[in-house]
């Protein structure tokens, strides 16, 4: 699947069907999130590969509207090691891009998948810190559910050209990109 | 290009040709970026197109670590718009995984780009603020300066299994996906 098809067609999937996902695909995620950039090439992050199912389910019943996790057979858990920071208060971008990298790099596969925001709530971080073992000076960041998908959703057209400036604010971007 | 090797050969890409990037192509960045998952699907953004080279050029001589601007004849501003959040805290998230899919599809196009953090720098943000007009309630982020590549760089092999845990912190992970 080539990259502007990925990001076009890429939507958060929450139904997973039961096969767990081949080792060969979590490795090929796990490539995925560590080549993200980071600022001055930090890399402030720790991964946890999750495919206790038991352990799925219990944060999924126990954090509200992550439903997602009682039929995902995987998880990856991206958590901030925020000590590994050059540029202060950039890791939380920089564990963004690697979470959006993860979420591609899943749809390319034929996987669905879903991030699932922790920080920063203090409920959810608590929850998964607890039920990870993370240690206090790391962040559960996100936790990003993948599996087979079980449902498919169609595209969806976010373009917004009221959300689009030209050299100035305000100033309308009227370029449609139709012609070279 | 698909979407694995685009995350794993792209660069950083600070040198630009001259060239302007022709409208199709600023079209194909900017769906990129609005096709970007947020929180609640809140989409707390909105976009400068930036084509004016003497705006890029100011920029860049005045922001320290910034010579990328000097060449770059595109940059697209990331400004986040808090007040449409609706998880509160997410934006940095949702902005930044924006960000990291206009390089993915800049790459995949054959640019070259790279992801200038201005938030949470108060004096790029400033800068920015003031050169583009900037709205007091809207965020600078990130500027992307985007051109076509006046360097070729490698691929980086960011790869870490010292940083990455199976279930439980602190236990090893040792799938290497080699065999299904």
């Amino acid at each position: 699947m080539d990259v502007l098809d990925a990001i076009r067609t890429r939507r958060s999937i929450r139904k997973y069907r039961p096969e767990p996902v081949p080792p060969a695909m979590v490795h090929a995620l796990l490539q995925a999130v560590f080549a993200s950039p980071s600022a001055m090439d930090a890399r402030p992050w720790q991964f946890v590969v999750i495919d206790d199912t038991d352990l799925l389910r219990r944060l999924g019943a126990e954090m509200p509207h992550c439903e997602m996790l009682l039929s995902a057979p995987l998880g990856v858990l991206i958590c901030a090691d925020p000590a590994q920071e050059r540029a202060p208060g950039f890791w939380p971008q920089d564990c963004a891009a690697a979470a959006q990298n993860l979420l591609l790099a899943a749809h390319h596969l034929g996987l669905g998948a879903v991030w699932i925001g922790l920080y920063p709530m203090d409920d959810r971080m608590e929850a998964v810190r607890r039920a990870v073992a993370v240690p206090p000076e790391m962040v559960p960041f996100a936790l990003i559910a993948v599996g087979f998908p079980a449902e498919q959703l169609s595209p969806e057209n976010r373009f917004d050209p009221r959300k689009l400036h030209h050299n100035r604010w305000g100033c309308p971007f009227t370029n449609e990109g139709k012609t070279e």
